[in-house]
């Protein structure tokens, strides 16, 4: 072989065929960006179409229209039988926006936000500093968020986006027969607060967050018929007290705040909690051998291109916080994709 | 279970994972970018390192050396003993400058280029424009990098990264045996005419390309041993004559082109080739099924990020225009990775 002339003897095994899979995998993204974006999962649901029907209402131009479907075909997202194309069984249940499962606020801002930032990753890491719109003196993330009721109610939505199956599970695993309250800080559109509540009639809870917030919870509250049991309370959780509750859950919160603010967070609640009371902290948990959860560890990337000092953690990181806080035991688990919590007892 | 009040029932098996891996791909696959504009795998070839020492060298700030680092260990790119890094074999092999089987000049190329053009992609969609310098009265690609001698030489290297693999599989299974000289169209860097005259000694080749290619041609063939059977010779492919040659190959060049242009290109092959010649075509070539060859039409989207017209094409596409320009028979056969070639013989 003629490999030989320029490779190890072992080279035959070794491909270059991930590398360029992965390093030009962004081809692949930004296309199902680009699908969330034209909504084509929605146009299709139910109504499966021929190549000139879904390039007229979706709106593509002729030249790149059959191979923009037929990536997406290839890559799994869509079906074609016979010319037809469908959604996937995924793509239908999570990417159709009349469908209460739609999880794709997460992606619609990656499109128009995340993958621009991204760009200037070595920029990032060679100097700590966010890429967003805060970089170089513009407004930090959440200030311009909260200041724009239209851009916040797409980040709420992004949220729910990607914590919607972890909160299913939150709502299964922690022992809300233990608890009659919780309060769930930096509650966003109150996805978890939601799904805790569907999933367990006794429990009332309050969704805690900076003012602006109030309207959208309070809409997906009402949506789901949980206007008597979910309340809403203003407040900046640096700032304010917590309000009291049996349980403080902060899922995807702590991971936005450098260390010493994630342990003045623990140390609030663990003030707040009554004797037996939980902590419960999700977020996209690293392994504690640093080298399993990928997507933790690209997000921690991701709060270096969004925060001043925000980064992902190890279970390990984490309970050894608590631990210092006060809390008296702790435990992890997983719970969908790559999130995992920490609950800690008071 | 609690999905079972929003989702249909058979919700259980569907996830929404693979979904959020493709659709925030863009993390991993800039990580790897950054990884190498950085030279982080040139630096670590044969010298495993600790975080402090790697950090140091690469010019990594504190904030998210070690997420980044541990990403790309939990990428399978980077390996990690005892606190020391070290590159993964497929990483050593291809991604360190000072090997000859570097093949990460597309991943540069992507990294400066690719990465910020298709942000844009829903535009190029909808309007079947490209989206890259040409984009809105700009000078188009190749006019810009002919006359800028650095970029030229990047993009060539770039483009023998790309096809690096093919040249190999090209210079093994074209039956060399049978002809004596070739002429490789769009040779760029050469590596198709290096590959097959080094793995078959009786064979003399000719570069073809735009005078500005001739320095880089000639130095891949000197640095290979190669000046005295390989050649260069300047002209356009629309515009001038093609050399004579018992066998004509255009690796990666129909793609950038329309489907005039594409056959015009293979009627001037058949009228330069002489009897029992053989015309030999490749590309990522689409299966005939266009549901398969996944990174070939993502190829064609970055066909409508690149070029005016170009797409990438079937094999059955392929042989039709092939056939109509008066070929005898055609044969297909897949060479490395994503790519394939088609075989016309007069």
């Amino acid at each position: 072989m003629s490999t030989s002339m320029e490779a190890p003897s072992d080279a035959a095994s070794v491909s270059p065929e991930r590398i360029m899979e992965v390093g030009l995998g962004f081809w692949a993204s930004k296309t199902l960006l680009s699908a969330v974006e034209m909504e084509l999962f929605t146009h299709l649901a139910g109504h499966p179409q021929d190549l000139e029907t879904v390039r007229g209402r979706v709106g593509l131009h002729p030249r790149s229209a059959r191979d923009f479907l037929d990536a997406l075909v290839a890559l799994g997202f869509l079906e074609r039988t016979d010319g037809v194309y469908s959604n996937a069984p995924d793509t239908d249940l999570f990417l159709d926006k009349h469908k209460a499962s739609y999880v794709g606020g997460i992606l619609e801002m990656a499109n128009v936000r995340l993958f621009k930032f991204w760009h200037t990753l070595t920029e990032g890491l060679r100097t700590g500093e966010p890429q967003n719109e805060g970089k170089g003196g513009g407004v930090p993330l959440f200030e311009e968020l909260y200041a724009d009721p239209a851009r916040l109610k797409q980040f709420a939505a992004a949220m729910t986006g990607l914590s919607h199956g972890s909160n299913i599970e939150i709502a299964a695993k922690v022992p809300w027969a233990d608890y009659e309250t919780f309060a769930d800080l930096g509650t966003a559109q109150g996805d978890t607060a939601v799904q805790v509540a569907l999933a367990n009639p006794h429990v009332t809870g309050i969704g805690f967050d900076l003012p602006e917030m109030a309207p959208i919870f309070e809409d997906h509250a009402e949506q789901n018929g949980l206007a008597q049991r979910l309340s809403f309370v203003p407040g900046d959780f640096f700032i304010d007290e917590f309000p009291p509750a049996d349980v403080v859950v902060m899922g995807h919160i702590l991971h936005d705040w450098n260390v010493e603010e994630k342990r003045a967070l623990i140390e609030k609640a663990h003030a707040a909690l009554p004797a037996g009371g939980a902590l419960v902290v999700y977020d996209t948990i690293i392994d504690d051998d640093r080298s399993q959860n990928t997507f933790g560890l690209l997000m921690s990337l991701n709060m270096l291109i969004e925060t001043e000092g925000g980064s992902d953690y190890t279970a390990s990181d984490c309970m050894g916080w608590m631990r210092s806080a006060g809390f008296t035991s702790t435990r992890t688990e997983h719970l969908a994709g790559p999130d995992s919590m920490v609950v800690a007892i008071k």
